[in-house]
């Protein structure tokens, strides 16, 4: 991996004949000044063409600062004149007492921004998974009926509910009249989205602390404004008895071969933090977006109490935004866990064979997805 | 640290004159024979006192296999005849897909025996947290009300209402009631837990991938049985308008100083994904326990169906015993935002001043907690 | 920080108002067919503007792959025709060996264009370390008198030597004699550099995996065309008995405060694997550039013998050019032990002082450097 | 992976039915009080057995802390009264300034005591590597005539040699004679030890920062009182015309089959980070031990100059003894590249293969190692 450095961590990129190379510095101490001039120097005693002595090719080396600095200070400046005012709920005031400086406007790195890279790196492993497994992941706005979509939806069927991605025409509708009163009384709403995953290999998950579920649950809460998730059953499976709640095994005949499933799911497609080939599905809880049009009493630093209203046009409601995004960190998720397990599993059956009373070299197949009963 | 290794991770203990020394190796390949026998040649020939030119110490170093291995095959070796059946909701069919091999009895790593060491571990953090900034992490079983209790409950009062640890007596006794029913019938009931951490210092957490929140969903997700996880407002939150579920910020007065606080905690304690000083809080929900003596449908390895029932007696519900695993995983995940703090914000204090247009050596305490109400 | 995942890691960065954002995606599988295409739809989904519902930002987002891929496939391709010819001790063979493709040119990951953003994040680094301790870090081609030049050489000396930085100015014009025959007999030759790292608070490094010289071998030997590194006497301290390679501690007087300080210096400013505030120096070989003008015989992916001759002009040395990359690892390497030392020391620096019996809050400062002699 | 945290850093180990269950914790902060009784009680509250709602199993879960603390303190406690001598080129003094306590004898952690650990895990892997590929890892107290040695030498051979481990009978006669006088004289000695591991899979090693040599160095740099490392043509290499360094490709034939190898092994079978699949081979250089007999001239905590002798008997050289270490060591970067590897070649292998215009399912294969010649 092209990552040095647990608390200065540097992620570099870049071959021979690319657009460009460079690197990415995680844990830079804030409200250091700092410009391309400070980098450049040292990238000029190393680029090429400096003597007769080494090669001729006369490269520029030019550096540009993408993000991270503002006014020319690390993590950008934010002038704490003591009348600011703090957004609520926001990441201001946070940000400024764990950083010392905040960027001038907008949310720094727990920007919605921030998402757009994930949304292009999960892009890529949804296509390697689509490619290798046939895996199938959708995620679309909750309606009460979601359970009976699991199996069948999909992306094109979800978009055709835009605005809302609400895949219930019904539930859809009234979304949209909820979410313009929201949006005409300068207010916000929140709300839950379903994602499902199919076709997931058998394996996946480790049994400890990286449970498949707990991955899940980690990468969906670390999405702006998510405040839930639940896996399967979910908090709804309490109040279950364990003799209904349990997914009893069952066989079933797939192209004449005969493999276990389960007749009903409510363990989510995970069962002990692994895979067990079933579909896994799970709802994440967004809160009402925190930037509203309407007067808001606040505080400033300088400790005085007073109003903040928010200008221009923002999101009353970031559920239906949120769909590429859960999308997105499902598929780093799954694929991150397949590529530990592809480690894993080629160790094993790479020992000799007698060694076992049973064939090691089973393939990663998905269960058959079964219909499935909700407790 | 004492590990080396991503896939075959080793981690070492021991000084010069301790208890015993030794390592734990994770992601051994599952299914080699192994025995002390393959080990010990190699630490023979390590060992002090071999010969009239080393130290005459004479160290025995004799190794002793702790776990993982079962009849002398990695990762323990279950017998699978055809006829074995596979028990509903546990990981013993994801077990033996992932790895070839499981223990012959028991959840092997998925045990609920495994939260022993995160038991022991979270309470050396969790002295420390109390030492250094006087954090205090309370868990209990939820009752309706358990908004009232979050500022106040102690474990004192939470271990007074055993067995269930729900501190309303109304509703302890009345879940008394339900845990002894399904236990006299042989099934399982689940239930929630709420955990509150107070006097956590601000700017906990990181912006992007490592939100407070995320590490501690992920944290509580990776407990055995868990199925949910809630932060602040939660589930309930998407459905309030944003000008309720935000939090304004107030002037608060403590020992003659003014700091920023916030009149309403929807957040939980976290905003941005980072700690504001407020108390932290969450729900956890777990289902039923898997392992119930009631006669279970199933089907075997064999693929011919057939019917389980769990011998012996069997936690009727987990909750309970699953409030000081809680407590345990939240002091980790503290401990180690609160060390990755450390680390950034002495880099901060050592800048020189003059950068900043504002003081930036800030002290790491937490705002005052306040009466929060629910959106 | 914001990485995610160990396998197919991601790692994000920008703000809401910053020049790009984006993300490097690391352990992409090869060999698969990828284009911004591939990325774009999902971008597209998440972005603003796409309803009367959402924010009317109406943002681009258009995507754009910097590198990684190569005619539309990931990581590149090389049409191995089977007449081939491999550059004998280059990366070429074992880059189509590890991956199944490799870029049409150039060294992939592997070239040294891949050293720019180290060079970029040691000046960030670099810069830090000065203000906040005022770390000094000089590299130069050795001459057999480095260890004189240790206490007092500066980058502007060594660049006073250029073409060859090495800071001796009867070494330095033998050697470009020696590189100028080099060059013009269309062959290569080899070298080492010194760097010396000064005024490193006491106490960086941990005590068992990453004790601070194995950091810095690492960070060396990631360099291409290293081939070896050694710290303090290195090699040669192996020869000389302990009584006199051991660094007697004394007492020293700086502005009237006394410390312990050691008189000779063979440890190369580590013990036990943690700095002990003297210099630290070590060397690193490099090995003569594998591409040269000359005819070199090889064999073809078709297993027929042929030869090779390159094309261009190519660095007949690589090592005065490797000096600021030196200087940068090395940057790194500090600066990330010093992150890890800061945590550690505010932690300990929280606890209550009653329980030590001596003082707990030493500051990180360095020790006086003594004149050093060697062994 | 079983392990939680980055800073504070927490491993588990154990199942249901083994010997014990437990966790190693790193990154506790030094000097905070702790015994058994700070972590019983929570481990009591966890127990099974409380209450006629869970489970009757009465299960102890007693504690028992097996390193870490000394007299009740974490990491120890170094009574450092002000006339104390640290022992001069020991880890004495740098760690009571990175910890602020110190264990009151040897070496704390830093102790060769510590290395059990490396070798219990690396005798696992190597079990593993030969198993699966016939990896063949020796080591051997170098001569001049080591390469030579490199594609015959065996353990057995090695320990034919005792108590030297110098695989020529000359040279270790010699040896041993000098190492008896030093011993006689209460002083030390070093040496350089080779190590040789045959039969490695090509494509093993990352190209940037974690070059296979990098992970080598860092690995063997970690081990106690090592000074340097080499691969391949090592600093030798240095002064060698790339015309002569460069590993020409041929032709070689094996069963019948055709494959490409080096016809010399100056990269010390790896190119570009990457291992070529020829034998790989490296050097490391071993300080003379600190602890003498002999009188030194030292200074104590409470700057007075002093003089220190060690008592007992010490080893003279810890070369001999270093060879099952650094075996061990070789065994944890081959078996981790390795199994990174199989991650990344099934993901390769799981794409269509129409997409590439060659066969993408190379088998992971040593190349047939080749008698070399060194520059």
């Amino acid at each position: 991996m092209s990552t040095w450095g647990e608390h200065f961590r540097v992620t570099t990129y870049g071959e021979s004949h690319c657009r460009s190379v460079g690197c990415i510095v995680d844990g830079v101490p804030p409200g250091m000044q700092l410009t391309e001039d400070d980098i450049q120097p040292q990238m000029t005693r190393r680029r090429p063409g400096q003597s007769a002595l080494t090669t001729p090719r006369n490269e520029k080396d030019r550096v540009e600062i993408q993000s991270g600095t503002e006014f020319g200070v690390t993590l950008g400046l934010w002038w704490q004149h003591n009348g600011s005012l703090p957004r609520p709920s926001h990441a201001d005031f946070t940000y400024l007492e764990k950083y010392g400086v905040k960027a001038s406007s907008g949310g720094g790195r727990s920007s919605a921004r921030e998402t757009i890279g994930r949304v292009a790196a999960g892009a890529i492993a949804e296509k390697y998974l689509k490619l290798s497994h046939g895996v199938e992941i959708v995620c679309f706005v909750s309606s009460v009926e979601y359970l009976k979509l699991l199996e069948t939806i999909t992306r094109e069927k979800v978009d055709q509910h835009a605005p809302v991605r609400c895949p219930d025409t019904e539930a859809s509708e009234r979304m949209t009249k909820v979410i313009e009163k929201f949006r005409d009384n300068h207010d916000s709403i929140g709300g839950t989205v379903t994602c499902v995953i199919r076709n997931v290999p058998v394996g996946l998950g480790e049994p400890c602390f990286d449970k498949l579920e707990a991955k899940l649950g980690h990468a969906m809460l670390s999405i702006p404004a998510t405040k839930g998730f639940e896996i399967g059953s979910g908090f709804g499976g309490c109040e279950v008895p364990g003799s209904i709640h349990n997914d009893p095994f069952t066989v079933s005949t797939t192209d004449g071969a005969q493999r276990l499933t389960t007749k009903t799911n409510n363990s989510g497609g995970i069962q002990g933090g692994i895979s067990n080939g079933a579909s896994i599905y799970f709802r994440v809880a967004f809160k009402p977006p925190a930037t509203i049009g309407q007067a808001q009493t606040t505080a400033t630093y300088g400790f005085e109490e007073g109003t903040l209203e928010a200008k221009g046009r923002h999101d009353p409601c970031v559920v239906p935004r949120a769909v590429p995004i859960v999308e997105a960190m499902s598929s780093l998720v799954i694929m991150d866990a397949l590529m530990a397990q592809y480690a894993r599993e080629s160790a094993k059956n790479l020992l000799p064979h007698w060694q076992l009373p049973f064939p090691p070299s089973r393939q990663l197949l998905p269960m058959v997805p079964q219909p499935h009963r909700y407790c």
